[in-house]
Order: structure tokens, then C-alpha cells, then sequence
């Protein structure tokens, strides 16, 4: 059956949570494919910001560390993340960003493992985890990294695993290709060797079904802008497994991972809780907005969230591949949609332009270097027919070579 | 002469700053004494809040990050605050917390002094602040902490300095007492063995002439939501001097501090400057109320907020030691007004309850364990006649013992 425009219109019809699309505050005449990098504003996020602004950091001003429970926040967010990865309460927090919750893990990892001295992960890994690898690497003195080609699947990460490696992370969905690692299996593939795991969920959250207390994962951390539309800088979170609670030593220890941040003592006592995962404190207004944005999570599930992704991307892809055909566009996510998350790449080689084009059409995708185009889709903002309007002006922007106009051609600082 | 409410009225009809008071957002019936702990809402901080979410996350979404220039706020803020430390641009950036920032100095420190075991700080510097050098000392085998014991003088900390030493560390304004140390006296003689200094600048930027480069301080850190007025969680910041920079390295090695970020390159390689002390993605929204909370400072001088903040802190050690004689308050901060930052702090037995019944009166100061009882004065909101207002309700806490009520004696978290 060939898709039409109408086609997508009946999918909008029957689609349940279609409705979910008036929650956000979305810009006339843009078609939004980037949440996967910054989501959208909900006006849940909205109405918490202001009102932590107008009713607690203005009305209640220091006292609002009592009376809103600012104090809390971190534990509070970070087990309603947790309820969304799989994660019983108790085991999750949300604070700083995804690097530093990464730092934490792989140095607490390094510490428990400390006779072992190698750290696995994958070429293909966001680029600052690798740095953090690096960095974190760097206080141990004679810790090596060992990592798995681009591209590589579960068997050769299985490969590299020994009685010598410290730590294995890994970002469960890739950021450039949505591939998703198997999670479980990796996990326990690991432990077969004392290997501790550290899952960076940062394309995650919010977007697929992710089990950490299932798989077994000793460690995770992510981020709260993206699929859970947080807002630009909105706290990331970190997962401690429960086992490891009074064991696992934060790094950056801060005062209010202490035991007992409030006596004022003197000396360093870790917290036996999630709480020492915290260090500084918690930066309320990026939390403000997350506040918000998590309520809508608790009117649907992953579950029917990750159902309609799938569907949104299968349409993209079959779209795209049927009307651009031969004009270059490489697919690199994987084909079947269960095994890649909420995003579609395609390899290009002027995948900068191309993009740059759409972006001027209100098609808003983004660019990866060095030759992918990214396309995210988020359920609870995507419709089909965003879908079938965003491959009609990627036709368009291919059928007249729009790409090659020198004003997309000029590279800028893009995130 | 005998100090009446009319005396203060007087004093701020003739105070040039009396006028920005109507730039913040007050609550009716409160007198706020704890700007030093949080401060309060400016028109301008709510102004560049609801701009940043309206005109920037909701509107121009992930392009925000070129449209809005977020993706240079960390350096811009930090050239901002910069100018209020004597730090001349390009050396300072606003990021992460200040504990973080503290951190990453004092193992950037510890790695340029290498062959050096020894941390030099005092007992009673902030907590997080000791902490931090614990969590810093731990990875580097051999470290240890050499303190200057409460109460020490700048003599008492030059006397610890050798050229075992590696690192000086020490919090400019005490956030009890509000003791200044000498910065210059003491990064000269700490220069003098080639020992390396980070001044915490938490209870100084905004409040207390600092002049970094004139000190020819190495590092220093603080906090954008005390006299900064950036709002609750508001990002801290780090300066590094110039001399350092492309020497210094980061521990927290993430994407933002690389040399080209954006390159996505497979290892890390620090920028050469100011910008490799950046981590993860910056915390827009908890910049946006800081963006707006700095403009003011542009509008008046250090120089003039100190002269004000001395003449209150002045006005409320008389009004306090005139009219609370003999009602156990001892008074814990230096004497000469030049000596101590922005507040004022007396001991006693109980401190925290009569704090609670100040605070159930509008009058906020806060509580520092075990039996401190300090309020801030911030020279930009607070007037001569809040003074008198606070003393005036001061004294009828104390004269009807209302600070024995039992509601006032159930310690909570406070912060």
C-alpha cells in the first residue's frame, strides 16, 4: 500500500497519545525532530518553573529549602527517573550533569575493582564519555581502555571482557546510530568476571524500556534534557544499585553526600544512601522545570511511549527510503525497530547542508559529525503527520539542491 | 549620640544606593538577612528568566544554543563575574557548583605540585570545602591535610607553609565569622615556596573588594547564588589565572572543555583556555536568573556596596551590643568593619531557637551549628531602618523569652 499524507492523518486519528501533543508549547511552523537533544517545554514544566520562582526562591526566598523541600529534590527526582529506568527507590538521584555523574561511577568503580586496572568501552561511545574515561583513567596510575570498534555488537564487547577489567561502560542507545546494546546480556557477561557496569542512559530515559534493577546494573547515569524535557541543563540523575550503597565512594565529596550534612563536622562521613552520590547544592532552578516535566510520565508508560517511537521511525525510514531514493542517504540506525531507540541517522556526505536546509524549512533535525543527519521522535510531541511533512521537505530540499546554497554551508558551533 | 528608628530613617534618605531596592522582589512583612545564604529576586533575574523559557527554550528550541549564545555563556558569566574579583577576561568561568570547582582546582593543584603531599587549610573553613580536600587528598597516595586550627591568624597559616606544601586553600570571608583573610599577605608567602593557592570566594563576589590578579592568586571558586543574587542553585564559577592555563588540567574531562568539542573527536584534549575547566553541557536555565542578577552590579561598584554593607554591619553590632547587653550574645565577627565581609554573627546557647522566633517574626538570619546566629546585610536591598527593625524585634524576643517556646527548639534541616 503506498503512504499518502491522508495515511497519516488516520494513524493521528487512532492514535492515543495524540493527545499528549497539547501539553507542550510548541513553535508555529516547526516540525521539532531534535528532542532526543533538547526536549520540547511542556506547560507542566513551565507552570513548576514559575512557580518556583514566584511562590518559593521569591515568596519563602531561604526558607524554601524547609517549606517547597528543595532539600529533597534530588532524592524525590531521582526516584521518579528511576520508576521510568527500572530502578526501585532508594537507588537513584538527580543532580549535576551526565559527564560528572559518569565520573563518579567509573572512580567509584576503579576504587572497588582497585587490583584490576582496565576500562572497556566502544569507539562509538559519546564522545565526553570517553573523555571522562580518559580523565578518570588518569588517577589510577597504569589504567588502560580497551574498545570495541565502531559498530561493534554484543559478542565482541563480550570479547575484551576478563579477570583484568575493572569497569565496562557503555551508553546503552548510541547517540549517533540508536543502536541499543543488550543491556542484560552485557551485564551478565560481565559479572561472570567481577567486571562492574556502568550504563550511561542518556538517549534512554524517557524513550525505551530500560530495566536496571533486572539487568543487574551495577551503576547509571543520564540526563534530564533530552526525552524527559527537563529544559536546557537540567539536572542529569545517577543510579547506585542497592548492593553497592555504603560501598560505592563518591569522588567529589561534597557536603551534602555527608552522613549528616547539616552538623557541620568536620570530617568526611559518607552517607550510607543514595545521598553520597550528591556533592554540592542541588541547582533548584534546573531542577524547577523538570519538575513539571516528569507529571505527564505518570500519565502514560514507556511501554506505549517506545510503541508509538517505533512506529514513528518505521514510518520515517520507509518514507525516506521509498521517496529518497538514490539521492545518497546512507541508513545507519538499525532496521528492525526494537533494537535502536527514538532517533534515525542517515549517513550523508553533505549531511551538514542538508540539515542547515531543513532547519530553514522549520524542519528541525540535527548534525553529527563527521556525515550523519539525526532525526529524534518524540511520542508524546511527534505526530505521523510530522512525520510525512518533515521526508516532504527533505524531498524538496534534495530535489532542488537546495543543500548547495552557500549559506548551509558554513559550519557553526552546533550541540 | 542615642541611635533612634528616625536616625536610620535619616541614614537611608541620604544613601545613593537606597534606590535599587525597587529593583528586587521583596515579600510584604519580611526583613531578609540571609541574602549571604541565598539572595533574593531581582526584576531583572525574572526578567532574563522567563526570556530564556519563552523566547529561547520555547521558540528557537535546540537552535537557542547559536540564537541565544548559550553555548558561550559559561565564559561570558565568567568574564561577568570576573570583573567583580579583579580577574581581567578570559580567566574565569561560570559552571557546575562551587564544590566541583573546588575540586577540579586543588587536583589541577595537586598535579602541577606532584612531587608535593601537603594541603594547607584552616579547621574552620566551610565544611564542603574540607570535605572536597579530603575527597581531593584520597587520590593522591600520601596526601595529607595540614590545618591551621579556628580562629587562626594569617601568621598562624604562614607558619604551616613549607615547600613540603602543595596546595593553600582557605575561604576568604569566613561564612561564620565573616573574618576576611589577607589574600595578598598570604598568597605572597605561599608563593614564596612555590605553593600553589585557591581562595573560596563564596561570601566575597558581590559583597567585599577581591582583586585575584593583584594578588596574583592561582585558582579561585564561589558561588553565583549568595551576594550574586543569581537564584537558588545558580551556577558557581572558577577562575584560573592566566599563567596557567593550557598547564592546569582538569580532572572532570568532559566534552565542553575539549580544544573542539564539536568535532567529536575520539580523545580528549584540553582547550588551552579558561573554557577546559568546563565539564558537561552548561545549566541554562539555572544561568538564566544569574544573567539578569548581574546586570545591576553594573549599575554601582564594589567599592560603594562595601562602604554600605560596612556602615549597616557597623550600625547592627551597636544597635545589637546597646540595646541586648547582657542577654549571653557574643559577638564572633571581627570588630573593624574592615576586617569582615557582609555579616554579622553572635554566639549563643541558643542560637537556633532564637533564630526560629526571628523568623517567625519576618526577620530572616539563619543558623550556623553549634551556636551561631548570623545575619547577612546586603547592601543592594537592605536598608538602615531593616537594621533597626531587626534589632528592634531582636530585643522583644529576648526580653519575652520567646525563643523558649517549643515550636522554636525542633531543630530541622537547615541549610
Amino acid at each position: 500500500m503506498q503512504i499518502t499524507r491522508d495515511t497519516c492523518l488516520d494513524m493521528d486519528k487512532a492514535d492515543s497519545l495524540a493527545g499528549f501533543r497539547d501539553s507542550f508549547e510548541l513553535p508555529e511552523g516547526v516540525i521539532y525532530l531534535d528532542g532526543n537533544s533538547l526536549g520540547a517545554v511542556s506547560r507542566d514544566a513551565k507552570r513548576t518553573l514559575i512557580e518556583t520562582v514566584e511562590t518559593q526562591w521569591q515568596t519563602d526566598l531561604i526558607r524554601s529549602w524547609n517549606t517547597a523541600g528543595w532539600v529533597d529534590w534530588p532524592t524525590v527526582f531521582g526516584d521518579r527517573i528511576g520508576a521510568l529506568i527500572g530502578a526501585a527507590a532508594g537507588q537513584t538521584i538527580a543532580a549535576d550533569g551526565t559527564s560528572i555523574n559518569l565520573f563518579k561511577a567509573l572512580v567509584a568503580s576503579l576504587r572497588m575493582n582497585s587490583d584490576r586496572k582496565v576500562i572497556v568501552s566502544a569507539e562509538d561511545n559519546f564522545p565526553s564519555d570517553l573523555y571522562i574515561t580518559e580523565g578518570a583513567s588518569a588517577l589510577f596510575a597504569g589504567t588502560e581502555r580497551r574498545l570495541v570498534p565502531a559498530g561493534a555488537e554484543e559478542d565482541d564487547v563480550i570479547a575484551l571482557l576478563d579477570d583484568s577489567v575493572a569497569v565496562l561502560t557503555l551508553t546503552h542507545v548510541n547517540y549517533k546510530t540508536a543502536r541499543i546494546w543488550d543491556m542484560k546480556r552485557l551485564t551478565e557477561a560481565a559479572h561472570k568476571h567481577n567486571i562492574l557496569v556502568v550504563w550511561d542512559l542518556a538517549h534512554s530515559a524517557g524513550a525505551v524500556p530500560v530495566f536496571l534493577d533486572d539487568a543487574g546494573a551495577d551503576f547509571a547515569v543520564g540526563c534530564g534534557y533530552k526525552y524527559l524535557n527537563g529544559g536546557p541543563g537540567a539536572p542529569g540523575f545517577i543510579y547506585v544499585a542497592k548492593r553497592h550503597l555504603g560501598v560505592a565512594v563518591n569522588p567529589l565529596t561534597g557536603w551534602l553526600g555527608h552522613a549528616a550534612p547539616f552538623s557541620f563536622a568536620p570530617t568526611y562521613e559518607p552517607a550510607k544512601s543514595i545521598e553520597s552520590f550528591i556533592c554540592g547544592t542541588p541547582q533548584i532552578l534546573a531542577f524547577a522545570a523538570l519538575k513539571g516535566a516528569l507529571d505527564i510520565f505518570e500519565r502514560t508508560s514507556i511501554a506505549a511511549l517506545y510503541e508509538k517511537s517505533r512506529a514513528l521511525t518505521d514510518l520515517f525510514v520507509n518514507l525516506v527510503e521509498t521517496r529518497c531514493a538514490g539521492a545518497g542517504l546512507e541508513m545507519v540506525s538499525p532496521r528492525e525497530s526494537g533494537a535502536r531507540g527514538s532517533h534515525i541517522s542517515f549517513a550523508h556526505k553533505s549531511a551538514f547542508a542538508i540539515i542547515q536546509a531543513l532547519i530553514a524549512r522549520g524542519v528541525i533535525g540535527d548534525f553529527r559529525a563527521p556525515d550523519i543527519a539525526r532525526f529524534g521522535f518524540t511520542p508524546l510531541y511527534n505526530s505521523y503527520v510530522d512525520v510525512w511533512e518533515a521526508v516532504q521537505h527533505l524531498v524538496e530540499v534534495l530535489d532542488k539542491e537546495e543543500w548547495k546554497r552557500p549559506e548551509f554551508n558554513m559550519q557553526k558551533k552546533v550541540t
